[in-house]
């Protein structure tokens, strides 16, 4: 039951989808409104270049609007980054998001594969560094990871970040979780910028709007957000997703309620699941990784919910899984679940 | 004044544009509804594989649902056929929409510009069989061409496609604006598919969707859609334009209503831009190519109309200008303007 990503709740019209990992407090009326307002506008383009959007990011992100870039989501500018840099040999360190795999493979890349290790629960150490080196064109990194739900530890990033930058690699660094870790902000890769770098960045977690298809690129220079900016097509961002995120901006509370209600549950569900006997990874995001036997994820569908098996994840196998973490009610359910699992 | 495309109306607010090229009649209001709507549900991910919207469209297109591939505009497909081809030499025939060659040069292919002739009004001839030789990997056309507003001649078409199956060329027929040709069915590629073929069609023009994003590719074979729809990202069509594109194939008379209504306007405007001294080449499409002298956009601008000027299409220079065909109030606003523009 390998799924390529989560989320596929039309296959499953009325399961408990905890396979996909978005706010637990769905996407705010706000956004909602700007939809709906947006619709009588749908008629002409959208601005390609995303100006009124980028200058509200600029602001909310104290980066520069010209180095800031839009997509259709955070997957747009994977592929754009991929396309635009073509590299030659790229690292990545697994398990992690599968689509920095796909984009690389698109274009021919050797790919090396830096594997973090499970006796470290998954935390990546400085011997990354050794693997950075001149003949390396791009690395990607996703902090907190995904499905690890680790955190880089922050002298390493910053670590990581120079050597990239003396080895000329372009390095894209994934926070699209971030705004679910505590103190996230200390973790980011924004404290380390240089020429090489690119924060990636989305509404679609931590607002909740998979739906919009809506994220960002802060770069470290105008050339990488020109090459970015450049690749692909020229209205890859729609007229919905725009006033979204425009709207989305201007919510003032609801990012620090959506990670203090992750955060609560996090630690929840992570003792609860501790307790039940599974091996469980510490998480810095809004889902966490955990260890049981194998078809854990079939017997539970038959229960109505949905978790990922991470079994197609390199460096993992079908005896991971993850499971979203949301409000009590959906730990609840699927706590009980569980149990009934375990005990046949 | 070259610009990338037309339509940015947010670099002018206010301005008459006649650089875009969208159906005079508006979006429909059924689509409006849909896009308000769906703003509630936009939290989850979008059926990653349309599956309710492919099933639609096999209705309304005749064509199997598992050979459709749905797409973010229908410039998403044109790089996602790129990107998964990856020709090594591909065939253009120029003057054409430039997100071609630029799709095409993101591979690094090698890419023949096949001349269209100014002194045959760029209707395409018998010679662009010669240039589909056996090391060829990949051909794009559009019927009717942007922005000449010609069509193929439909036995051309049909020795294209035979000749494309047998040196194993993937053939890519852009037919995003047939709907508004006259009897345009006939002229479709549609009537001669091969396991080689791919059509690509699109809401934006036809319905006036240009902000939602949605375009498609009909597929001759199950290989040719598989490899469409397992490059790039997983989410590309939001749920917008999901919901949109099935309310538009909902609309039984709005495609014959804007197609009469462009039919008519397009033979009022190339009639008066004629006789008003300029060199007008005959279109079956929303828009109209003609010749004037340089410097007519800027002046255009002054006066409030955007018009294209093509001096950055291949195989043409800034003296031909595209002009939009509307409603007549639109068209008598654009001659009023060219006459003071002519007459200093």
């Amino acid at each position: 039951m390998f799924q390529r990503h989560g989320g596929d709740v039309f296959t499953y019209p009325g399961i408990l989808d905890l396979s996909a990992n978005l706010s637990p407090l769905g996407m705010p009326e706000s956004v909602k409104k700007a939809v709906r307002e947006c619709a009588d506008s749908c008629a002409q383009y959208p601005d390609p270049l995303c100006r009124s959007l980028r200058e509200k990011l600029s602001v909310h992100e104290d980066h520069p609007a010209e180095k800031i870039v839009c997509g259709n989501g955070a997957d747009d500018l994977i592929y754009r980054a991929v396309h635009s840099i073509r590299p030659a040999r790229a690292v990545i360190a697994v398990p992690c998001f599968s689509e920095y795999e796909k984009a690389l493979s698109e274009t021919g890349c050797d790919i090396i594969r830096h594997l973090l290790r499970e006796d470290e629960d998954f935390l990546p150490g400085p011997d990354i560094l050794d693997a950075l080196t001149a003949d390396v064109d791009m690395l990607m990194l996703c902090t907190p990871n995904n499905p690890t739900g680790q955190l880089i530890p922050p002298e390493l990033l910053a670590a990581v970040a120079r050597r990239c930058e003396e080895n000329d690699i372009v390095f894209l660094c994934d926070e699209c979780f971030i705004g679910f870790a505590e103190n996230g902000e200390e973790y980011s890769l924004k404290r380390n910028m240089n020429s090489k770098t690119i924060v990636l960045r989305a509404f679609t977690k931590l607002y909740a709007m998979a739906g919009l298809r809506l994220g960002y690129a802060l770069c470290g220079s105008s050339s990488l957000a020109e090459k970015l900016r450049e690749s692909g097509q020229y209205w890859s961002v729609s007229a919905p997703a725009q006033a979204g995120g425009e709207a989305a901006l201007s919510e003032t509370d609801y990012p620090r309620r959506a990670a203090e209600t992750v955060a609560g549950e996090r630690r929840y569900l992570t003792e609860e699941l501790a307790s039940a006997g599974f091996k469980v990874y510490p998480s810095s995001a809004n889902y966490i990784l955990f260890r049981a036997g194998e078809g854990l994820a079939e017997r539970l569908l038959k229960e109505g919910i949905m978790i990922r098996c991470c079994g197609n994840y390199a460096g993992l196998d079908g005896t991971f899984y993850r499971t979203a973490v949301r409000q009590r009610q959906d730990s609840e359910q699927l706590l009980k679940a569980l149990r009934r699992c375990i005990n046949g």
